[in-house]
């Protein structure tokens, strides 16, 4: 499987789209925006009267969360100008990244309005400064910009996700993550992958970023230091229980279910932070574990089907075909609700976020 | 009708796309090659071993011209650079800007293909530059990008589109361009609209692009001094003729055709030069006006049908509807094929090239 080529948040705005069911991701910035105002004011103030900001928004997937990040960013900013008596904005150049796949055609069509949008003022004396969108299409384990040409760089639900499935030396039978009964040699191989990745992911920031300027890091993780630990995988073990029951049934090659796991890891803390020393152009500010709360609706069987559904149907469709996807959905989506009505089954989301300096 | 909205190219690959059908604007690129190569050698020798060069095509459409005139441009840099012996490669960030209705997604995935080839050296002690892509959704009538960013703007047969139908005191009775026909406050209305446009234009980029930075634009134009030429209105004549045909046999209504009016202005070198001097922030380093000859395959009736097709669809769709479309463009085709058979019925394509230089 060819990450690149596949990986995609659904597109469009139908039932099963990414757009229509990013819910959780939506909480999250929310929940993030602390860290980021922080991060912006050390910034801010680091540039002494900026007249020129560049950021960039990694893996911006396509949908409302896309503008509503590029819309905090600024209005921050903004927020922070006004408070240290600042007359003029900054002007500010907003790049929007994702792999070549992403529904950009979307986001442009969205983009023009938003600016519409931008140009009334929120408040007395602001006037929200002028921002320029850009779509940059290419991984982001990939160099995507200039030598020293960003300010500012935000990624939220998306650092997870890895270049490629890990290679393995032994079949990871009957799971398609790395899971309890998974051999040591599959864990190993998936932590090695995200160490490659996302080291890979910071040499190339290292290179983009001016020096003093800021990162802020969300991604889905875990708190247990066991990399199987059940709030990690769990959504994905009734993934692989559905699969199995069909190719139990014939419905699923064998082989077919033995040769797919899913290109994702998601670290603790640690792993982050030791990332982060080991490369050496960071200092981190700060890491945050967070556990993401769901509401009673979002947390049912029927949503959370839709919302699996919106981040990997485009990886089960390209492995197992058109044919079984809807099959599949909906009996994944009967398993959830079976576990999810149990008392003991609290689902749980953990994030972990990380804000981090450009080394001078 | 909202320009903005509406303007495009006929997205895809198929038979009426404009990817399929833009073999005038690839033979315009080769043409004007010689006025790019001399723009971008003195642009490379002002800068003095740049190490960056940021470059930005306007009304870029979606097709394989859209990635041909950046490989035009980055080869050419290369080539200038082992002229001067320089053994470093600047890096260069291209722009790829249209409207936000523009089929982006196409040229994306097209990207990272075309980056992969960029690797490939074309000839000893050649090392193309790292080369960054990124989409800009937006009217080239606006600013798009940051203040005194641009080092090389580049924009083809683009710049000949108004950014709306201009308003009009008298209705165009019975055309739906320029015409012999016309009343003369209706051409009036069409060149301000032009110079409106046109300087909009020009105080945009004279504040997006560094001092010393040079533009090449080529814009469908007209040699004669007489806006309604000949050479630049026949063929909206003969689209006006079959639409005139379809309203006396009552299939499109009077009124319909009354409020059509293609929003296109064909400056002559003059008006092209007198905006530019106006405007006061660039210098003019050349004007060039020159004819398209069309080989004899590409200026049949068909072929030609093919290409209007892909250039006026999406507008004449958005104002008649859907229903008529098949039926214009079959009797619009014949209409082509009747008078292209003619022995005086040269069809003409004239371009007219500015290259200039933004004042210090």
């Amino acid at each position: 499987m060819d990450v690149i080529e596949v990986l995609r948040m659904n597109g469009g705005d139908g039932d099963s789209s990414y757009s229509n069911n990013s819910f959780i991701q939506r909480k999250v910035i929310s929940m993030i925006k602390p860290i980021i105002e922080d991060a912006l004011t050390n910034l801010y103030c680091g540039m002494n009267f900026p007249k020129t900001l560049v950021m960039a928004d990694l893996g911006c997937s396509s949908g409302p969360n896309t503008l509503l990040v590029a819309s905090e960013l600024i209005k921050s900013i903004d927020k922070i100008r006004l408070k240290l008596g600042h007359d003029e904005s900054p002007e500010i150049q907003f790049y929007l990244n994702d792999l070549p796949h992403n529904d950009f055609n979307t986001i442009f069509r969205l983009v023009s309005k938003f600016q519409k949008n931008l140009t009334q003022p929120m408040e007395p004396n602001s006037s929200l400064p002028p921002c320029y969108f850009s779509g940059v299409p290419g991984s982001f384990h990939t160099r995507l910009f200039l030598n020293k040409s960003l300010h500012f760089v935000h990624s939220s639900y998306s650092l997870m996700w890895l270049s490629q499935v890990p290679e393995m030396e032994n079949t990871n039978k009957g799971n398609i993550y790395i899971s309890k009964t998974s051999p040591p040699s599959v864990i190993k191989a998936y932590h090695e992958q995200f160490q490659r990745d996302f080291l890979m992911f910071l040499k190339c920031r290292a290179e983009e970023m001016v020096s003093g300027g800021r990162m802020v890091l969300t991604t889905l993780g875990r708190r247990s230091d066991d990399p199987c630990s059940k709030e990690c995988c769990y959504l994905w073990d009734l993934l692989a229980e559905t699969l199995n029951n069909m190719v139990v049934e014939g419905l699923i090659k064998e082989e077919k279910m033995d040769s797919f796991n899913i290109p994702q890891y998601l670290p603790s803390h640690k792993e982050v932070s030791n990332e982060v020393n080991k490369e050496g152009s960071f200092v981190i500010d700060c890491v945050e574990v967070f556990e993401v709360k769901l509401s009673e609706e979002d947390a049912q069987g029927t949503n959370m089907g839709k919302t699996m559904r919106a981040v990997a149907e485009p990886l089960l469709l390209s492995h197992f075909g058109e044919s079984i996807i809807e099959e599949v959905f909906t009996r994944y989506t009967n398993v959830l609700k079976n576990h999810l009505s149990l008392k003991d089954s609290k689902l749980v989301n953990v994030c972990v976020t990380v804000s981090m300096t450009r080394k001078g």
